[in-house]
């Protein structure tokens, strides 16, 4: 095993990675990914390094990892290199990708943006070339949003697909560790070594999610409606389909319940103890998840069971359900927290789509608004993730985007 | 919210409850769980109380949780009085039961036997009639196995189903929240609170798990015959299947070190940071998962992938896996460490089927061997959990146990 890096670390002018010696890993082995360069989330162990989950704080108050996260290792067994370890917002709990302790990554893609979050250097590593892929995590948008924001694809797979052991949790019933990736091909090539066996196909029609397309704003829908129209091209007309008659806020508001509650029987002793600072926004959301009033989760819980019950058999014949990742572009750098906040309201009741159900989601830069680049989501049953990244491929063959 | 009681302790001469005074809660609510009483195995949070997780360094290096687990508060919600948390083995990480520090509960079906674990006080408060049902987890068994030893319903859901917010962790990747019953109408019942909604029956053949069968002691494979073919009466006669041509052996041999690396991955640092003692066998196995050597884990990972490939698609028309829980009932109080060890081995390589692939998994109080109660499992595809209790129930009639 090779130590922490001492050498001074390469170019790195998006602010990616973590400040501090460049944690790096040769490959354990040569096979699907070798010759590739991976980098990883500061949420995933990497024996011999302090973890910081994005906040000093954090990082002082517990040990160097004894162990390296087996999703890591099973990278460096199929030949990737481990070149760094990417910034994440402050405990994975945001999405525009500030970070007020370590820097807020840039966007390759939009440098007035904000790179998008919670993963936001694994995403601005992969966008910017300082890595072939990278892996992040995703509890409610954390590698779909980024990855939309930065225009590379992302993948949060199906819930429990990929094991968590050596990563920090943030809401356990929704914590997963997904990629990103500038290739549908690398995407689907990292499934391959980290994904369970499941149905190859996806043989079901394309279900065009009409809450998503009408919770987005006009310029977004309409930057991907060609995009949408070429997939019906390739798999026939899109059946629309009203996933949460009881609007889209309403899933956002349940699902958030559910999240806080988790969220502070997860993090909440941690934070009791050390009265970390956060960073804006940070410790509102902390707040807010701290006074959640039980009643309101279990509403939350009885919710999200409706709609698993509701969602998941409309997908067992391998249906699609295509969207758009986010309902906006990334916000500009200098907008307000005002703004940032009814951005990231409007992006949950989205992602929470996958989120309640366990859902693999792919997105695809496959639009732009005003130089901004928006995200096209396919989603699929659970399980069905080896299937969906095929499906991805094609779709990016016949939407033009780097295959 | 009411407090720790400090009246004295309900009768526990069966020593399921942790030591000190009993942690209780009235109900929040009413439902399909009013009247009955649950326990809860310490390593769940119940918001005021330290979690033990078994071990005395481990509550002293912890503070009091701040919040209570989302799956105690959700029975609490649906009616249930929580009668105090129960002893687990040290960090989850046995199958005895055995607990040096709080003392082993006492088996209620066979008093010269161990109670079986990790669940070891959840087990024991609900076959001796301290409460009605409990919570315990699962990893390797540790719902299963106590079941099974104790002569009382329990169920491992499907991997991903119950939320494992503010419970301690041991192997993320194989980690459940499961529990116990004496009725199969009751174990139903807390599947209704819990349990996503899915598939509403089994329309599939039973398919008789051979591997199982053969690798169960005779007079276990005996006692359980006849309950077999009973559900045959019921379903048609049962398909005999090898779900492991390499050898049952080979299952625990792969999924040992995918746990081991997981396991050392989640406790490793806590555990080299406090160096604590741990009971006998409990040392040796967690520097076994200390000593993990990647490429094993690697070779794990990959045989178990192969594993979900080849298992999964087989429950897909939702057909019953039908075995013995364990292959032997549970060992004698005096029988030497060696003799635990095989047993321990023998069974695990049994209870990895559900777990490599994140089967739903209902143990029946089936069968006795010289007055040990042995269950019988019935396993079926993930997601289809609530329709494997509804045919537990229908097996329980048939079989003249409790309903």
């Amino acid at each position: 095993m090779n130590t922490l890096s001492a050498a001074p670390p390469a170019d790195d002018s998006l602010g990616a990675f973590i400040p501090g010696p460049r944690v790096t890993r040769a490959p354990l082995g040569s096979g699907r990914l070798s010759g590739r360069s991976f980098a990883v989330k500061d949420l995933f162990d990497v024996a011999g390094a302090v973890t910081s989950y994005g906040h000093p704080d954090w990082a002082r108050t517990h040990p160097q990892a004894v162990a390296t996260a087996p999703v890591v290792t099973a990278l460096l067994q199929a030949g990737a290199a481990l070149v760094g370890k990417t910034k994440t917002v402050e405990l994975a709990f945001g999405l525009t990708g500030e970070n007020v302790w370590h820097g807020t990554p840039r966007n390759p893609a939009a440098p007035d943006r904000f790179p998008g979050g919670s993963s936001a250097g694994s995403a601005a590593a992969v966008g910017g070339g300082a890595a072939d892929f990278a892996l992040g995590s995703d509890t409610a948008g954390s590698v779909r949003i980024p990855a939309s924001y930065c225009g590379i694809y992302g993948i949060r797979p199906s819930f429990g697909a990929i094991s968590l052991a050596g990563a920090r949790g943030l809401a356990p019933s929704l914590d997963t560790a997904g990629w990103f990736a500038r290739t549908a091909s690398l995407l689907s090539g990292v499934g391959e070594v980290l994904l369970p066996g499941g149905p190859a196909e996806l043989g079901g029609p394309l279900l065009r999610v009409d809450d998503a397309w009408v919770n987005a704003q006009p310029d977004v829908a309409e930057a991907l409606r060609p995009a949408l129209e070429r997939l019906e091209q390739l798999r026939g007309r899109a059946i629309g389909v009203r996933l949460v008659p009881e609007g889209i806020d309403s899933l956002y508001d349940h699902m958030r319940m559910v999240q806080a509650e988790e969220i502070w029987a997860t993090l909440g002793a941690w934070i009791e103890a050390t009265a970390p600072k956060f960073g804006p926004g940070v410790a509102e959301r902390f707040a807010a998840a701290r006074a959640v009033d039980p009643s309101d989760s279990g509403r939350g819980r009885a919710f999200r069971r409706a709609f698993q019950a509701r969602i998941r058999p409309l997908l067992e014949g391998g249906a699609i359900l295509v969207m758009p990742t986010s309902p906006c572009a990334a916000p500009l750098l200098n907008s307000s927290l005002a703004e940032q906040d009814s951005v990231r309201q409007a992006t949950i009741g989205v992602t929470a789509i996958a989120g309640a159900c366990g859902l693999p989601e792919v997105t695809l830069p496959a639009g732009q608004v005003r130089g901004a680049p928006v995200g096209l989501s396919l989603l699929a049953g659970p399980g069905r993730d080896r299937a969906l990244l095929a499906f991805a491929c094609d779709a990016a063959s016949v939407l033009g985007l780097p295959v």
